[in-house]
């Protein structure tokens, strides 16, 4: 199943976090605060961001990923995927009824 | 290398993080603060948690979930298994080590 | 692409992710806060450290963890890929762009 790491605005996050958990995209969103160091236009900038990691299913990801795009203030918004070698079982099974019922 | 990933309430992460290294079922255990949404009942729900990711081995993952499983408060626990796709190898070794001695 | 995780002590995080981040061999560093529980000469230790989450490419991997070691205050620090399964692809292409100009 898979794990969802984004990045947002610590403004945002909260928002995105609970449009996702409302709309049945995720399951759970945990949200941590991170500091952020990057290149942009040729400088090194330090920002407060959020981390979310939003468990989900195969099924929806790709509508997941759609309504972040949609929702979210950056237009390269960083969403990457990550796999789960293995869940335990009826955590896997509240995550797939959680997004089922949409 | 498997790193479990493990959602708890913060009041017991730090000593579910002491019981798996204690019983060398982790080498090592990093508590992370987090923000969690989530469904409960219709409901969306906020709560503050720990995400606690324990290093450990392949051989002993099923020793650790079933531990897990014994001392979490929830009768549904996050437990998430991300194998590494490469580890520094004296790294790997301290973690085969700490954890091979039981 | 693979994300790096790597914990280092506070105090010498912000110029490690910064040093990445210069060298062109991460695009951007995600810094956490955690705590950290590891047996280490037989005793339970408990310290607070920095987790790195080094976005970088599979192309510069290598360099990156070259890097590390060199600068990392410990002898065996904890550096593991994680080989994301899906990207957002303009996000992986600004990844790949901010690692290539070497």
């Amino acid at each position: 199943m898979p794990t969802v790491y984004i990045t947002a605005p610590t403004a945002a996050a909260d928002e995105l976090a609970e449009t996702l958990v409302e709309d049945r995209l995720a399951a759970c969103v945990n949200r941590l605060s991170t500091t952020s160091t990057y290149r942009w236009d040729g400088e090194i900038q330090r920002d407060e961001e959020a981390v979310l990691l939003a468990k989900t299913t195969a099924e929806v990801y790709d509508d997941l990923v759609t309504r972040v795009r949609e929702e979210h203030p950056y237009d390269v918004p960083c969403i990457e995927r990550f796999d789960e070698d293995d869940v335990f079982e009826p955590f896997a099974e509240w995550r797939a009824e959680s997004v089922a019922n949409r």
